[in-house]
């Protein structure tokens, strides 16, 4: 079923040797009350958990890695106001290049900060009247940079797989992996580590109900575009699947569920009140598509991935008051 | 130096034979940022993922298991208003008993509604007229319920431990162990782990700087009283040292370390940005002494308890932006 795959389960078995020691082995969390309000175990590999606080850095690490010593001293590039900015800014640093982030100049203040923090040079631009695509790549050109993509890139998903290869080492057989999908690099990797793995399991890739591009893709058999998404879960806002995700996605995925803001607020709410960690919006987006029932079945084990654990402690306040 | 005291590292060990299986062992977390800001490796034992969100489940457990068939199905009875009830209520649960919990009329509801949950029944008294001891010890004599205390027995102070001894058996060897301070049961309980895995390492109990009556009470070598705290750590107000806990503690506590509310809600603070876990005041009070710097030493490995994690989002976030 894998191959003939752009990327293949042994990329991402690849991908787990390079990022071995430097990327944390994360917790994989089981709450009795959670097995009991969706009727299944439930098992939760915790990215809020890895470094930069989201499993971007898994990608990130991989794709800085396997770059020529030329180009880490010339150095990366990457456009983003979200986690893949602070992966690829500690990933660079991790491997002695640098890194320039290109961000929106309304980026949350915060957010700058912990980008600079791993050692990045910030450049801003404005995102009602600039074109990052075109911007990054002037930049790139102009400076010799390597630009590193959030998703569409095959060292990128092999990375982003690992997190699932770690869940399925540790707990073994699985009937079901359900992962958030923003770009579907997270569970283009995801679906590579678990049918290489088990070729039985279900892959369920879980969507904001308004930016369902994935599951209207999938049912399309390609790739169809939607407005931009209005939905707390800021990293899952992408409007189309990306080309090469896409074609893996469309071979691995067996099923998109979908959920609404109300569903990841309470997902969030759950997460903090009784398992005691702190999720941002896209990455309770899986674990709420178990809460709000929203899959087609729900088979006895269940591996969840929690992506990113990346909200203010204000913003968080407000998600869970509203 | 844990020969003749009152509780022994055997009866942890016991405990931790007792609760294998029903307990959780809870994961122990890293983080560099916090290695780099406190000069030291740190490794955090969360038992605010221990069932009931707080290690005190261990301890109940411990207790309620060692009561006869005829104790068990009598009843066991407890009186708190926080973590404990929660604990002894499903302890006995667990142990096919019921308990009966005394909880001040003015205990929040959720925590009503999670004690009550866990199946036990609920009387209320009022905290300013009643004496809850006495009312305590007359219903218990009246239904023939074993009283479960929340510090002052030696299987509770032997599961307590238990904690700990997971934490050295993970990680290994340890310079220092930072651990909460309230009654005294979890600290009495880690110091005897601690001291008789490893000879060498260093204990430090943490109290709230407005109630640090076992930090008195080791200075002047007998228990002293403290008028009772004012402290955001409610679970930490004790006002004077259990006399049992006091008889371990006297012996193997090497430093009480102080922190402040302030100190305490950094903490939680940092855990919610960095760490991604949701930590109680008390929970939060031994990673606050590193942070803060109230240690008289930092040692390059310390082994810090979390204890617990129970603390409403609205009081939390209060308390964040307090």
């Amino acid at each position: 079923m894998t191959s003939n795959l752009p990327v293949t389960p042994a990329d991402v078995r690849d991908a787990a040797t390079r990022i071995a020691g430097v990327a944390h082995r994360t917790p994989v969390l089981r709450s009795r009350t959670l097995d009991g309000l969706v009727g299944a175990e439930v098992f939760l590999k915790c990215e809020n958990f890895q470094r930069v606080g989201a499993f971007k850095f898994r990608g990130a690490y991989n794709a800085v890695s396997r770059l020529s010593d030329e180009q880490l001293a010339k150095g990366v590039a990457a456009y983003s106001s979200g986690n893949h900015a602070q992966a690829v800014a500690l990933a660079a640093r991790e491997l002695g290049s640098t890194a320039v982030i290109l961000m929106p100049e309304d980026t949350p203040q915060p957010k700058l900060d912990a980008t600079a923090g791993y050692g990045a040079e910030i450049i801003t631009y404005d995102r009602y009247t600039g074109d990052r695509v075109a911007i990054g790549e002037a930049l790139a050109a102009e400076r010799g940079l390597t630009l590193i993509p959030p998703y569409e890139h095959p060292h990128i998903i092999a990375g982003q797989g690992t997190a699932a290869l770690e869940l399925l080492e540790e707990v073994g057989e699985l009937d079901a992996l359900v992962v958030p999908v923003g770009g579907g690099g997270l569970i283009a990797g995801s679906a590579l580590a678990a049918k290489g793995t088990q070729e039985r399991i279900r892959v369920v890739g879980v969507e904001p109900e308004t930016g369902d591009d994935t599951k209207r893709s999938l049912a399309a058999g390609t790739r169809v575009a939607v407005p931009v998404s209005r939905t707390i879960a800021d990293g899952q806002a992408a409007d189309i699947p990306g080309e090469l995700t896409f074609s893996i996605n469309r071979h691995l995925v067996d099923e998109i569920a979908l959920v609404s803001d109300y569903d990841i607020r309470a997902a969030m709410r759950l997460a903090f009140e009784r398992l005691k960690i702190v999720v941002e919006p896209s990455g309770a987006s899986a674990l709420a598509s178990l809460l709000a029932r929203r899959l087609t079945r729900v088979p006895p084990r269940i591996g969840v991935i929690v992506s990113g654990g990346n909200v203010a402690p204000q913003r968080f306040a407000e998600l869970l008051a509203g």
